[in-house]
């Protein structure tokens, strides 16, 4: 990405884009056509509501989480009717809870899920949920942001219809650039629907990007170039060894939470993150402050509700198990200052008990 | 942008974006917020389409070009009315025809036009315009993509109530970052505005931008980083300096167009861009990809019906006036073996007279 950009309207971007474009398909586990757009994960969220969703559509939508919420918010921006399955943050949602949504609003067009739940870290049964719209004939919508490229992603076994996911996680490039792939039923929801849209309008993009090569808009040509080298390296490394590289750095850190006496927020947790609850008494912000700041290690604390209360560490993307170390040993640090008792090392001594086990 | 990338939630990522929004504003001439998108241009066009116009609004739009064309899509696929100013390409528009289309749709709720249409070259007259839609309270929209950066704006005094562009022109940056501004009266507008957006939502993005030091979904951080160092360059250069440079490459490239014997495509052409006309039974197509492919020069053609018959060279941004050496020098080439007829050494000779004439 540091060298000279190419202009996008060449053959030399274009033979990039068609490389990437066809290297993106195994890490979301389908055959069909990948689009590229120029934003965030968000912006692909917003793409999959207007494509697919008419004015006055109703869609169900799981909100386990802050991204779970924002389908909603999504799905009501764009003049379509949300019926909500909550699910207690930190959850995975019951498939049984959205067949029984589907039974009591059946003229569902659409379900819309996370895969993995970042603000919490937990994880939902996408291919049991894909089992209940399969069967029904409604759509499957899925935000991998944190999931594709994180574990394996069956996206055409699932029966799942469309799945988003971003740049700027397990893709290991800056954020901006957001992907988007349908399947044959999406597709064809997308040529009647009438939800408005122009700079994320998926047919044209598809038109473009298959047919001509090219992007319908200006794409963020160094962010493309550099998904291109992080797929050369995920290739290099195969994915398997990627998803069992990042299920230890996942696995380690859970060991460490254990051995430091810290309790897990999710029950079913993502491979992607780990969200841990600090203990009574303490406040996490200044956990996450005292090792972003004085120790250069940067991880999150809890949003909306869960402020104060949660440690999130991600082990995603450009990161070897030994950097776990570091997360948590900066982790031990901040918790022994912050007035947390528990024997000093013994988070370190997991994460390195982990490795040592090996993939 | 090659440095380690910092994480958007931190005060030092909020310390670039207050920098980089209120280091813009001279480039607009404007005293309002400047709001940044993780988007190419298109979307910061969709952003105010969809922020200033209900369904069933109507809007004039000049369309005198690929990119004035675009803002007819975009304002049909919000469900908003579009009237046309149609003019021929290579013209600017008359200011009496807008005032003649308002007169004739006097429920115009805004007008839609390029400041510099980059397919032509052309250089619409904003003030005059502004004056007009000021008189009659009607709201004025302009696409700064090759205009903010590259000659002086003055948004607030020419009466622009939403002014857009994007990162990889004059600004020097990759494409995938856009920025919006807006007057107090477009502002008004926004509030009582039921267009569908969510990702493009510019009250949320105020609100986060201006009050929270933060945009409202995750930013495209590299390239924030990058234009604030772009930014730092127009600083120290100046920005008198920068427009008179820019002023100065495009007088010798039409200076070398008029020495090799090739016609202007605008009348009134836009200091970001030349258009030139290819003589007759030369296909500019082959001009341009001898350039290109084989002397590594990168320009331009034509455009759908001008394809084959254009020239475009660009001179905004990170270019110096001897660049025009090169890119005249590379087109002499390449014009020359296409069979068109002149005497060798013309173009350059006439790029350092102006050259040699100062700033």
């Amino acid at each position: 990405m540091a060298q000279p950009l190419i202009h996008h309207r060449t053959p030399q971007f274009s033979a990039v884009l068609d490389s990437v474009r066809q290297n993106l398909k195994p890490l979301f586990g389908t055959g069909q056509e990948i689009i590229l757009l120029a934003s965030s994960g968000t912006g692909a969220m917003e793409a999959v509501v207007a494509n697919l969703l008419d004015p006055a559509d109703e869609a169900i939508y799981v909100n386990g989480g802050k991204f779970g919420e924002r389908w909603g918010k999504l799905i009501a921006a764009h003049g379509a009717v949300p019926h909500e399955v909550k699910v207690e943050w930190g959850r995975s949602v019951y498939p049984t809870d959205i067949e029984h949504a589907l039974a009591i609003n059946p003229a569902t067009r659409a379900v819309f899920v996370q895969a993995s739940e970042t603000s919490t870290g937990a994880l939902h049964p996408i291919d049991e949920i894909g089992k209940i719209t399969h069967r029904r004939g409604v759509l499957l919508v899925v935000d991998g942001i944190t999931s594709v490229g994180v574990f394996e992603q069956k996206m055409d076994e699932w029966g799942v219809d469309a799945f988003v996911t971003g740049s700027q996680k397990a893709l290991m490039v800056p954020p901006g650039l957001a992907m988007v792939t349908l399947s044959e039923q999406a597709w064809g929801r997308v040529g009647k629907c009438r939800g408005r849209r122009y700079y994320f309008d998926l047919e044209r993009e598809l038109k473009a990007q298959r047919d001509e090569h090219t992007t319908a808009y200006t794409p963020a040509v160094g962010l493309v170039l550099g998904l291109n080298k992080a797929l050369e390296l995920i290739s290099a490394e195969t994915l398997p060894r990627v998803f069992a590289r990042q299920q230890m750095m996942a696995e380690a850190t859970r060991a460490s939470a254990r051995a430091l006496g810290l309790q897990l927020f999710a029950d079913n947790p993502a491979p992607g993150l780990t969200a841990m609850i600090t203990p009574q008494g303490i406040d996490s912000g200044k956990v996450v402050r005292c090792m972003r700041d004085e120790l250069g290690v940067w991880v999150q604390g809890g949003q909306d509700h869960m402020k104060g209360q949660l440690i999130r560490i991600g082990h995603m993307g450009y990161l070897s198990p030994f950097d776990m170390l570091t997360a948590v040993s900066a982790l031990e640090i901040a918790l022994a200052k912050a007035g947390h008792v528990f024997e000093s090392g013994t988070g370190v001594a997991a994460v390195q008990t982990r490795i040592s086990r090996g993939m």
